[in-house]
C-alpha cells in the first residue's frame, strides 16, 4: 500500500479513537509493511496533527511500542470554541417569558458541544479519572463526548430509580434552582467502588446537584478528581463547591438581561 | 506545506466533521497552495477512506466545488459492530433479579454506541431527515452520535415539563413496558414545525413510546421519515408500529434466559 494511503488511514484511525493505544505492529500487519515504515508514517501524522492544534500523538517505544491520539486545543482554538458558545447562549430568542434561558438545543447540538467536550478533555487530561459521571438530562451530551475523548465510560445518574436499573442507591439533595429537596438515583452497578470520577454537568447555580453527585460518589467509596460545568451562574456568591471549571459565566442583570463571560483561565495554560 | 501533511489534515478535518461541506478553496487558502493541488490530495484521501470501509467522499464540482465525508460501514464492518453489541448485551452479569437486563452502561459506552450510530447513519443516510428526536434517557447517547454523523440537530423529549423549557407541548401515551399511561413533553421551541424527523431510541417493546413520539410530532406538523431502535423485544407479536429498524432482537425465554439476534437485513444492503 502506498505511503500516502497509509498515513490517511493512520490519521483517521487514531483521531476517531482518541486516547486508545494502537501498536505499530497492528498497522504494519494491516498494511503488509515493515514496522519501520509505520514508524516513518507516524512522524508525518504527528507533524500534521500538531500543525492543526487539535491534538498530539503520544508514543511508547520498545517491542510493545504503540501510539495514541491525545485531543488538545491550542489557546487560539479554545478561544474560538468559547466565543461560539457565548454567541449561541446570547441569542436574544433564548429568553423565555419566565426569565429562564432556553438552552436544550445548544446542549444537544453535536457541533457546539463537541467543542465544549474538547476543552474539558484538555483541562482534565491529567486528572486520572476512571469514569465520567453526569446527572440527567441536559449534560448527557457533553459528558458523553468528553468521555469518548478521554476513552472513559460514562455513568448517568437518574432523577428517579427505574426497574431496569436493578438495585439502586438514592440520595436526596437541596436544589437551589428548584428551591426544594430533590432525589437522584443510580444502579449499584453504575459506579465501580473506589473509582476516580470526573463530574461533567451542563449548568450550576448554587452547586446543590454537584454536592448531590459527590455525596452519591461517597456511597460507592468513589471520589471526584475534577468537575466541569458548561455554564455557571455568576450571581450566587456562596457556591457550595469551589473546585469546578466552568466554560462560561452567566451574569443575570436586574432588568432581566443575560450576558455570558468566558472563563479566561482556560486561555492561559 | 508538504503534500503528506496536507492529506493528513484534510483526512482529519473531513472525518471529524461528517456530512459538512468543505470547499476546495478553503483548503487551498489554509495550505497556501493551488486548488488543483487540493483536488489531487482529495483523490488520495478518497482512496484511503474507501479502503477502510468506514465512509466515502462526496464531491460537487464547479466554482463552488466542495467535498464532504459521508460515514458508511461495509457489510463486514456492520457485522462486526452487531457482534460486539450482541456480545455486550449477552454478558450473564446483566441479568437483574427482576428479570430485567441492566443496559445503561452499554447505552452510554462511547465505543459501543459509536458503532450503533454508524449503522443508523448508513441506514438513514437518504431519508432526508432535518432533525433527530429521542425521548430521555438511555437513547440520548446513540441519538446524539447519529445526529452528529448526519450533521443534524437533536431534540430530546422529556418525561416531565421543565420550567427551563418555556411553553411546552405534552402528550400522554400508553407504555406497555410500564403498563400505564405516561407523559412526554417538549418545549415549543424544540421542533421546527413541518420538519422531517428521524426517531432514534434505545429499546422498543410494544412500540408505545414510538407512537407517543409520532403523536408529539403531529403537534408540530412534523413527521417521521425513519425510526431506529438499538434493541427490539421479539416476544411482542403485535407491535403498534411496523416501520422501524432494530439493530438487535431480544428473545426472552420462558426460563428467564435472554438471547439477542442480529437484524440480518442490515448486512445485505
Amino acid at each position: 500500500m502506498k505511503k500516502s494511503l497509509r498515513i490517511c488511514i493512520i490519521t483517521h484511525t487514531l483521531t476517531e479513537n482518541p486516547n486508545r493505544d494502537y501498536s505499530l505492529g497492528s498497522f504494519a500487519e494491516l498494511f503488509g509493511c515493515a514496522k519501520s515504515s509505520v514508524s516513518e508514517d507516524i512522524k508525518v501524522v504527528r507533524e500534521a496533527i500538531e500543525t492543526e492544534g487539535l491534538g498530539y500523538l503520544e508514543t511508547t517505544s520498545g517491542s510493545r511500542g504503540g501510539v495514541r491520539f491525545v485531543p488538545y486545543l491550542s489557546a487560539e482554538n479554545v478561544a474560538k470554541v468559547l466565543q461560539e458558545l457565548k454567541a449561541a447562549f446570547e441569542e436574544p430568542s433564548r429568553v423565555l417569558g419566565s426569565g429562564f434561558l432556553y438552552t436544550s438545543d445548544i446542549m444537544f447540538s453535536p457541533s457546539l458541544i463537541k467543542g465544549a467536550a474538547r476543552i474539558f478533555a484538555k483541562r482534565f487530561a491529567s486528572c486520572e479519572a476512571e469514569l465520567v459521571v453526569t446527572v440527567e438530562t441536559k449534560g448527557i451530551g457533553v459528558a458523553l463526548l468528553t468521555a469518548d475523548l478521554l476513552n472513559l465510560p460514562l455513568a448517568v445518574i437518574r432523577r428517579e430509580s427505574k426497574v431496569s436499573e436493578g438495585s439502586t442507591i438514592s440520595i436526596n439533595y437541596f436544589s437551589g434552582s428548584a428551591d426544594r429537596i430533590q432525589q437522584m438515583s443510580i444502579s449499584k452497578k453504575g459506579i465501580t467502588p473506589g473509582s476516580k470520577v470526573l463530574i461533567i454537568d451542563d449548568f450550576m447555580r448554587g452547586g446543590g446537584s454537584i454536592i448531590g453527585i459527590k455525596n452519591m460518589l461517597k456511597e460507592f467509596d468513589a471520589r471526584s478528581v475534577g468537575t466541569g460545568v458548561v455554564v455557571v451562574a455568576g450571581g450566587v456568591e456562596h457556591k457550595k463547591v469551589s473546585d469546578f471549571v466552568p466554560l462560561l459565566v452567566l451574569h443575570e442583570e436586574e432588568d432581566g438581561g443575560h450576558h455570558f463571560g468566558i472563563n479566561e483561565n482556560l486561555l492561559s495554560y
